[in-house]
Formats: structure tokens, sequence, C-alpha cells
């Protein structure tokens, strides 16, 4: 029995590739005094991953070279020296991209997942994913009855939650932006978002311009790059952008040119905030519950792409960066 | 007698020329009933108004060819018909660069300034520039005790106040960016900034770093462009960003790139907003009250570059552009 851990070898340029990661086998660590052992059994695949592999300052230091990726994940307690973990105990944490991880009692350690929850809807809708929608679309941009509302990578894990937060709360219209038309119909027919866009083959200024002709109230920022632009250049009087992720520019090797409609932000007396749902560690509790709520009532729609294979988490990662995917990337093990 | 009339004869590429706008002489208009004659005192020379030459959306129509270029101003009331307007009154408001105006009872005409006014100064620190400075730097910028704040065009007549108001208000550290030596001095020695960095001498990011080693809170953003970029990579956790104007980018052919630090917002949960000081219409008294009593205290120091003759009004605008001003600029006719 050994512990596979997937280390960075090398900074990516780009996509992550063959030589950008390495599998290294170990010994499977032994739990210390109140240390636990989990064996992981999901990982949590997020675009911010990409971001950490650069050796560039961020909100949290690059991985280093070596070390094993960073990243979330569930795991189940095999064997526990604490009284906080019993064997059997699904819990949810940063357990990177290997077999097996120690955790501790420490306030950055794991949670433990309450019984009867689907670890999928966990790492999704309940997870970071979920989080990063619901506080950025309520906290952040305040979304409000009446609001149109556009968000890009809309067929993705925080995109398609963030549209149909939008819808519960109030939003008039809520516009989703995707990269096939297949994505684009599970927004509308699925999700019932009121339209959706197809970036790759639709003109987005003008689909933007018909489908929101009162201009943008919340535009919800997955992507950065051009389609940041063009909503720069839609948005309504008052408007919003909450800065989510900028999947557009995470492999790039230089940071690419800001947007040219910048200064609408003072025609439009408009706001373009950034988060980071970390922030709201101590709110997470009253969202998932509001979640819950909508889960049971079924008024959110979620998918989940799930990929086998701990040796298949790099290819998991590139997925949210060559859209091959709809909803919330996972890995199992 | 007659009104000469300086109008749009071609939109500007760049800044404004010989060939951009002609004089024309007209009759001097009749006050119709409720209505009063004009007579044009002083200009008020702002950065906006390069902006509605162009034929291009903003938040107000462009200034149409052949029609008298927009802009604020005082004139003195020479002959009234309406119980609003007494002969000798000065008055503020969208004079336009000519000789003469009529006025109306409308919501959208003039104020009549109370006597004892000193006409620059209704026009620099009471006025629009001084008012911009105090809601974008309290109210959009909301300036706490603590602040590191840096401010652009900081020589100007907007950004010589937003400083002064942030240092007011309890900013630990205000930094100005300015174009030369003397103004530097002048923003260190009289108007009491901490520090004082000269983009055209300074490397920006070095200086600034050096001089906001903590980063920066509040970034009161009146030219856009490369400085807008350098402080969006210098913001401290939470920092604000003020987009008052955007003064390198108006003269340009297209609009340029914007910045690549962007995506810092992200990373330091940073907020940028856009504002109009004309939405705070309601709100003006309140500030006038406030920068009197700054002003009474001696706390505010102020500057006007005054411009004699209505025929060098082109010549003053383009001052704001190639950095010939400290201060207001005011044509006197």
């Amino acid at each position: 029995m050994s512990n596979r851990r997937i280390v960075l070898a090398e900074r990516p340029s780009g996509l992550v590739h063959g030589q950008t990661v390495r599998v290294e086998e170990a010994a499977v660590p032994e739990p210390g005094p109140n240390e636990a052992l989990v064996r992981v059994r999901f990982l949590s695949i997020d675009p911010t991953i990409r971001t950490w592999m650069d050796d560039a300052p961020g909100y949290l230091p690059p991985i280093g070279l070596g070390e094993v990726v960073r990243g979330g994940g569930i795991g189940e307690v095999v064997s526990s020296n604490s009284d906080r973990y019993t064997q059997g105990d699904l819990v949810f944490g940063m357990t990177g991209w290997q077999d097996y991880t120690l955790v501790d009692e420490g306030p950055a350690s794991v949670q433990v997942i309450p019984a009867g929850i689907d670890p999928l809807l966990a790492l999704n809708v309940f997870g970071p994913t979920g989080l990063t929608a619901y506080f950025g679309m309520t906290d952040v941009g305040r979304v409000k009855a009446g609001d149109t509302v556009v968000v890009s990578g809309a067929a993705g894990a925080t995109g398609s939650m963030a549209g149909q937060i939008a819808a519960i709360k109030g939003a008039a219209r809520v516009v989703g932006i995707a990269g096939t038309a297949q994505k684009c119909a599970w927004l509308v027919d699925e999700l019932g978002f009121d339209a959706a866009v197809n970036y790759r083959s639709d003109d987005v200024a003008q689909a933007l311009r018909a489908q929101c002709p009162q201009g943008i109230d919340l535009y919800f920022d997955n992507v950065g790059g051009a389609i940041l632009d063009v909503c720069l250049g839609a948005l309504a009087l008052r408007g919003r952008i909450v800065l989510c992720g900028a999947i557009s520019a995470y492999n790039e090797r230089e940071r690419p040119p800001g947007p040219r409609n910048l200064f609408n932000l003072i025609v439009k007396r408009a706001r373009m905030e950034g988060f980071l749902v970390l922030d709201y560690l101590d709110r997470f509790p009253e969202a998932q519950l509001e979640i819950a709520g909508w889960l049971a009532e079924g008024r959110i729609t979620h998918a989940e792409h799930v990929v086998d294979g701990l040796e298949h988490a790099p290819d998991a990662l590139n997925l949210l960066f060559t859209g091959g995917n709809t909803g919330k990337v996972i890995v199992r093990l």
C-alpha cells in the first residue's frame, strides 16, 4: 500500500501537460497523536488551482516545485487518533492531489461532512463552488428584483449556480454565456436561463444588445478578457460587475491587456468588485441552509462532470480551460 | 454689440487645434418673458469637455457640429424679465463658450451665487471641481482614518482638493502623482501631501512601493492608463479605486487597452467604481458648507490658473492634457 502524490514538476506555460506534474509514490503516512489518516475519494477541480501553479503573487502562495498540487477534496477517515474524527467519516478540506493525507485538529484542517450529504453535492452546490456563486451574486453583486443579469462561464459549476440564484432572487432576466450549443440549450432548457449566448458562434456584443435591450445591471464574470470588455460596454446605469475569475487569462504567459471599455464605469456610474469565497467562511452555514432549501424545492439543477483516476487530475483541470465540462469537474479516486 | 460664440467646427483627433472650433459673431439675444440675459464672465475649463467633442456615447450627448461648445461658467445678469434674476446677479451654470447666454426659470438653468463668494472659488473649490473631489473621496471612496491614499492628476483642480480632503478625513498618508518637480513641490510644501511622485521622471511603480509600503487603500484616479495599471498592482487588501476621469485617454483616436493588473481586484478583494458629480446635485449644499468651514480654518489651499480671453478657451482646454496648469483652469472674458 503506497501513497501516490501528484507533485508540481515545472511551472506550466499554457495548459498543464505531461511535464508539468509527476506522480511520486511514497509510504502511506502514519497518523500521530490527535491526527487521522484520510483516504482521498474525490478532488474538486477548480480554475484557481491553475493560478497557484504560476510563480506569481496571489491570494495564496504559489505551489512550490516538488510539492503536492494543492486542491480541495473529500476523503474518508481510515484510522484516527483524534476524538474529532471517526473511522468512516467523510471530511472536506485541502486534501491535495494524492491518495492519502493526514489531518489534525487545527483550524485550517478539514470539516466533517454531515451524514447523508452526497459527496458530489458537497463539492458542488454546497461546496466552495456553490458558495462562490451565492456570495458573489448576493453579497458582492447585490442582485435585486428586476435586474438584468449576465453570467459568463455559465455552464460551469459556479456560473450555472450564479444564474439560478439570480433568478431565485428575483432577477427579471438571466442570460448565460457559454461555448457550445449543447451548453446553451442546457442553460435555457434545464436551468431556466432566459437566454444563452454561444461566444464561439455568436457576435457576443450584438447578442447581448438584443438580449439585454435595457443594458446589463449585473454581470457575473468568470472569464475576463474580451467578454468582460463587451459586458463593460453594455452596462446599464449603476451596473455592477462581480469579478469572480478570469479563466481566459489563467493560461497566458503574460497578463493580457485589460478591457478598453473600462471608462464606461464612469459614464454608467458603475462598480466592479473582486472577491474570494474564503472571506465568507463564517457565513457558509447560512448559505448552505438556504441552498439546501432551494434544492429540496427543486429550484436548483446541477451537474457534475466526473473523471475517474487520480492520474487524470491534470486533464480534468484542463477541461475547465478548453470548455470540455458542463457543471462541476470532480476527480473520483 | 455682438455675441461671439465658439462653435465646434469638426471633431478633434487628439488635442483641440485651429480647425476644431470657429468663432461666430451673432446678435446678442433678447430675453423673452421669464428670461434673463447673462454676460459670461468666467468659463470653467474641465477635461470632460473634451469627451463631449467626440462622436461617442457618454453621459451627455456629444456637442453637435456647429453648436456652441458646452461648458460651465459664471455670468452676470445684465437684463432680466424674470423675478428670479436681478441685474448684477452672478449666476453659475452651463453658459457655453460664448459672450452672452439667455437663462430661464427651468430646473436645468443657472443658480444665483450668494453675494460675497469669489467667482474663482465658486468655480473651483465650491464648484463641480471641488464637489467632485468631495463626493469621490467620501461617498465613493469612503476614505477613512488610517488609509493610505494615492491621487493622480494631483496638481489639478480636482486632484489637489481630493488629496486635501483625504488628509482632513484622517488618511494616514496621502501621496500625489503629478508631472513636474514644481507641481510635486507644491503638493508637499503648500498642500501638505505626505509625498509626491513625478510620473515623468520617476519609476511610478517603484516610487509607490517605497511611499506606500503597506499598499494603497484608496486610489483616486483622474488619469487612467499606465498609472491606473500601476496602482491596481499596488493595492492593499480591500483597496478601493475611485474612477473620476481618464485624461490620458481623452485625446486618443481609439480607446486604449485597459490595465493588465485588473485581475488584482480579485486577489485583493478590491473595488473600482466610477461616478459623476451630477448625481449628487441634491447634496451640493451640505458639501459646500463643509468645504467653506475648512476654507475658513485655513485647511484648504487652492490655485486658479486664469487665461484671459474667450478666444483662448481651446488653448486653456489643452492645458489640462499637456499638464500646463496647476489648479483650476478658468477663462476670464
